[in-house]
C-alpha cells in the first residue's frame, strides 16, 4: 500500500471536481437564482482545500505507471464516496438531511437517479442542473474507468473486451489512458449535444433539454421534471430519447470504432452489440403486445412506451414515458427481466451487462456439451475469440458476487422494511444502477420515506453495483491491507 | 442410444413399483376401507402389464455394466415421470382431477410436499398412507440415485463427495450399486422404524406415526393432518420430528460410517456436516430471537418453533409447527433464506444442497485473494482435498442453471398469476423440493386454487429440480438423440 500514490490520485480528482462543480453558477446567474451561487462556492472550496491537501499529504509524483493495483482499485473506491461527499454539500443548503442529501448525490455519481424527493415544486432550476450534471460525470467517470483504466489491472475480465487497447509492454499506461480517456469524452461530448439540440427542436424547454440529455447519456435517469420523460407529453420527445438511451447503453469503445475509425462492420461482428438489439426487439415486441392488447392503448402508443420503457431500464437508465407501476403484471413482469440484464459492458448503464448474460448462456450451452462428452475440449467463445480461463473466473466470481449481494441486501431491507417487494426490487433497482422500482419506490414514487438503514444500504448497494463489486469485495481481504 | 437398455432397466422398475404399490391394500384392510382395495390393484396391474411389455421390447439384459451415461439418465427421468403417472392413479379414484392428481402424485415422489388438497375429510387413510408412502419410496430412490448411481457417471460433481466409493477398475457397477444401495436401504429403514417407535410413545396414533415417520425420513412433508405437525398440539412430537429431520437431511454415506462402521470423527471431519449444524444453530438462535421478542410466545415455545421451523425448511421437509405465515415478516424472512440452501448431498433433500453453497463462498473467497495475487495458484478445498477443475465447472454449471430456472419460471408464473410472490416463492418451493411456500401456498394452504397452467410448470419445477437438472438439460441437446 502506497499511500502517498493514493493520496496524490485522489488529490488531483477533487482538485479538479472542485473546479467543475462552480460549473452550476452558470445556471444560477442565467436564470437569476442569485442565492443558488453560495452553495456551489462552499462545495468547491471544500473539494479544492481536501484536494490540496491530499496532494500536499502525497508529496511529488507525476507519473501513475508504477501505480499497484491494488492502490488503483482504492483511488477508484475513495473517488466515488469522497466525490459524492462533497457533491452532496449543495443539497444541504436547501434544507434536505445529511443523509438524503448523501443518497441523492450518491444515486447521481452512480447514475442510479433513484430520487428521495417528494415535492419537486420546492427546488429551484440549478438544483436540478447539478442533479443532472453530477449524473453526467459519473457517467463518464465511469466509462473511462471501465475501457481505459480498469483494463489495464486485469479486473474482472475486462481485458478480454477492449482488446485493441495495446498490451501493456508497447506503451506507458499513463499516456494511454489519457489518449483512450480523450476519445471517449469527446464521442460522449458531442452525443450530448446532439441530443440537446434534437430535443429542443422538439419543442422541450433548453433548460429541461440540457438536464434531461445529461442524464440520457449517462443512462442516469434524473430528470427535472417530477412525472419523469411522461410530464412532457410529446411523442416526439420519447422516441428522441430512446434513440439516445440506446446509444448510451451501447459500447463505447465500438462506438469510436463505428463513428471515428468509421468501421460499420465492426457492430454486426460484436456479439455483445447484436445480443443487445435481440434482447431490445424481443422484449418490446413483447411489450408491446401486452400493453396494446392488455390495456385499452394505440399501437403508435404501446409501440413507442414498449421501445422506450424496455431500452431505459435495459441500459438501467430508468426515464419513464408512463407510469408503468398501473401496468398489467404482465408487462411489469417483461421489465423485471431486464431489469437483471443491464447495458453493455464499456457503456454508463449499470446491472450485469449484456455480455456476461450472454457469457451464461454460452457456459450453459458448453455444459450440457461436456456432459454429453466428458473428454472433449470444447471452448467458450466472444466475438469468434476463445474466453480464456482466468476471465471466465472472474466473470464467474461476479456473477455469483452479484447474487449473492441480491440475495443479502434483499433479504435484510425485507426484514427493515417489513416488505419484500422493496426489498429485493429496491435492492435490483439500486445494485443495477437503474433507479425507479416498482410500487412505493416506482417510477412516480419516491425512496425519501424508507427507513434510514434501508437508506444506507442502498447507498452501499449503488456504489458497490457501479463500480462492479470487486473493488469493494478486495478492500475486505487483509492482504489488502497488508504490508506490501 | 440403446434403447433395448433403456426399456429393460425402466420394465424392472415398474415390475417392482407394481408390486410395492399393493402394500396400501394392508392399511385398507386393517382399517376395514374394503372400497381402497380397487384403486391400489388397477395401479398395480397397469405398472406391471407396462413393465412386463417394457422388459418383453427390451430383450433379455441382465447386465447394466456397459450402460451408456446418456441412456442412464434417460432412464432416471422416466422412472420419476412414469412412476409418477402410475402413483396417480388411486388418486383418480377418489373424484381428483387428472391433473391434480398427477400434482400431487410428482409432489409425493419428488418429496416435494405442496398438495393440491384444501378439505383432508373426504379422503380415507389409505389416501393419506399412499401419499406419505410414495414420499417414502422417492426419498430412497434419490439417496440411491445420489450415492450408489449417479457418482458413476460423473454428473454435476458428485463422484468427489462420495470417494470411499470403490473405483470403477475394481469391481463391475452392478454388484458394487447393489452393495450400496442395501447399505443405504438398512439405515433409512431403521431410522423410519425408530421414529415410529418414538412418536407413537410420544403419543401419536399408530397410523399418523407411520404416516409422518415415512415423510420425515424422505424430506418429504406430506402429512395425513390437514394442519401438519401443529395439528398434534403435541411438544414431545414436535422435538422428535426436529431429530430425524436433521438426520433425514443429512447425507447417508456420512451416516454410515457414522452408525455403521462407528467412526464418530467422520462427522466432524465433514465439512459439509459441519456447515449444515453452523446454518441450523445460527439460523434457528436468530428466528427464536424474532419469535421471542416480535410475538408473545414463550422461551420454551420460541425455540421449539424455530429448530423445527429452520430444520423443516434446510432440510426441504416442509412439515410445519406453526402456521409461519401468520409470523413477522422479519421470522419468514429467515425461513426465506433457508429455502435457498437445501438439505446435504447424499441426503433426501433437494434444494440446491448445503455443499454447493459452501462451494460458492470458498470460490469467492478464492476469487478476492486471486484478485490481489493474480500469479498465485489458489486451490479450493472442501474436506482438506482439492475440488478438481471439472468439478467446479460442473457446480457453477449447476449453480447458474438453478438460478435461470427460479427466474424464468418465476416470471412466467408471475405473469399467469399475476402475483409475484407465488411466482418466486412457489417456484422456489418446488424446484427445491420444499413444499410449502408463504401466503396462499403457505403451510395451511393449497396449490389446488392455482391455474392450470401453473400447475403445468411447478410439474415440471418439481422433477427437474429432484434430479438436480443435469438429466433434462442434457435433453435438450441434439447429440443426446443422436446416433450414438
Ligand atoms: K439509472
Ligand atoms: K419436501
Amino acid at each position: 500500500m502506497k499511500l502517498k500514490t493514493v493520496s496524490n490520485a485522489l488529490g488531483l480528482v477533487l482538485i479538479g471536481y472542485g473546479i467543475i462543480i462552480l460549473s452550476p453558477i452558470v445556471v444560477a446567474v442565467l436564470e437569476k437564482e442569485y442565492t443558488s451561487i453560495l452553495p456551489f462556492v462552499v462545495a468547491s472550496c471544500c473539494s479544492i482545500t481536501l484536494g490540496g491537501l491530499c496532494k500536499w499529504k502525497g508529496g511529488r509524483i507525476n507519473n501513475f505507471d508504477s501505480i499497484k493495483r491494488s492502490d488503483g482499485l482504492l483511488v477508484v473506491t475513495l473517488t466515488w464516496l469522497v466525490t459524492a461527499l462533497i457533491g452532496a454539500i449543495p443539497y444541504l443548503f436547501y434544507g434536505i438531511s445529511p443523509l438524503d442529501a448523501y443518497f441523492e448525490s450518491v444515486s447521481g455519481l452512480t447514475t442510479t437517479g433513484a430520487t428521495i424527493l417528494t415535492d419537486f415544486s420546492l427546488y429551484p432550476k440549478d438544483f436540478f442542473f447539478w442533479r443532472s450534471l453530477s449524473q453526467w460525470l459519473g457517467g463518464m467517470g465511469i466509462i473511462v474507468l471501465f475501457i481505459a483504466i480498469l483494463p489495464q489491472f486485469a479486473v474482472a475480465g475486462r481485458r478480454l473486451f477492449f482488446a485493441e487497447a495495446p498490451g501493456p509492454t508497447e506503451e506507458k499506461i499513463t499516456p494511454r489512458i489519457a489518449h483512450t480517456a480523450k476519445a471517449l469524452w469527446m464521442i460522449y461530448v458531442l452525443l450530448t449535444i446532439a441530443e440537446v439540440l434534437l430535443l429542443y427542436l422538439a419543442g422541450m424547454p433548453l433548460f429541461d433539454a440540457v438536464c434531461n440529455s445529461l442524464s440520457t447519456m449517462a443512462a442516469g435517469g434524473f430528470s427535472p421534471h417530477p412525472q419523469s420523460i411522461m410530464g412532457y407529453g410529446n411523442p416526439s420527445v420519447v422516441w428522441i430519447i430512446t434513440f439516445f438511451m440506446f446509444l448510451a447503453g451501447s459500447n463505447f469503445a465500438l462506438q469510436y470504432r463505428f463513428l471515428v475509425q468509421l468501421k460499420p462492420k465492426s457492430l454486426l461482428k460484436n456479439d455483445e452489440f447484436m445480443f443487445y438489439v435481440f434482447i431490445v426487439v424481443v422484449l418490446s415486441v413483447a411489450l408491446c403486445g401486452f400493453l396494446f392488447f392488455g390495456h385499452d392503448m394505440s399501437l403508435e402508443k404501446s409501440m413507442r412506451d414498449s421501445l422506450f420503457q424496455v431500452v431505459s431500464i435495459l441500459t438501467t437508465t430508468g426515464f419513464s414515458s408512463a407510469d408503468f407501476a398501473l401496468w398489467l403484471v404482465s408487462a411489469q413482469v417483461v421489465l423485471m427481466t431486464v431489469m437483471f440484464v443491464g447495458g453493455c459492458a464499456g457503456s454508463a448503464g449499470g446491472g450485469i451487462k449484456v455480455v456476461r448474460i450472454l457469457f451464461v448462456g454460452r457456459y450453459l450451452k458448453r455444459e450440457i456439451a461436456q456432459t454429453l462428452h466428458p473428454q472433449a475440449v470444447l471452448p467458450i467463445k466472444i466475438d469468434r475469440t476463445t474466453v480464456p480461463d482466468n476471465i471466465q473466473r472472474q466473470m464467474i466470481g461476479f456473477l455469483l458476487f452479484y447474487v449473492c449481494l441480491l440475495v443479502a441486501s434483499g433479504l435484510i431491507v425485507t426484514i427493515i422494511e417489513g416488505d419484500a417487494s422493496i426489498g429485493f426490487i429496491g435492492t435490483a433497482a439500486t445494485i443495477g444502477n437503474i433507479g425507479p422500482g416498482f410500487g412505493e419506490i416506482g417510477p412516480m414514487g419516491s425512496f425519501g420515506g424508507l427507513a434510514a438503514s434501508t437508506k444506507v444500504i442502498f447507498i452501499i448497494d449503488m456504489v458497490v453495483g457501479r463500480l462492479e463489486l470487486i473493488p469493494f469485495l478486495v478492500m475486505l481481504h487483509r492482504d489488502f491491507w497488508g504490508v506490501k
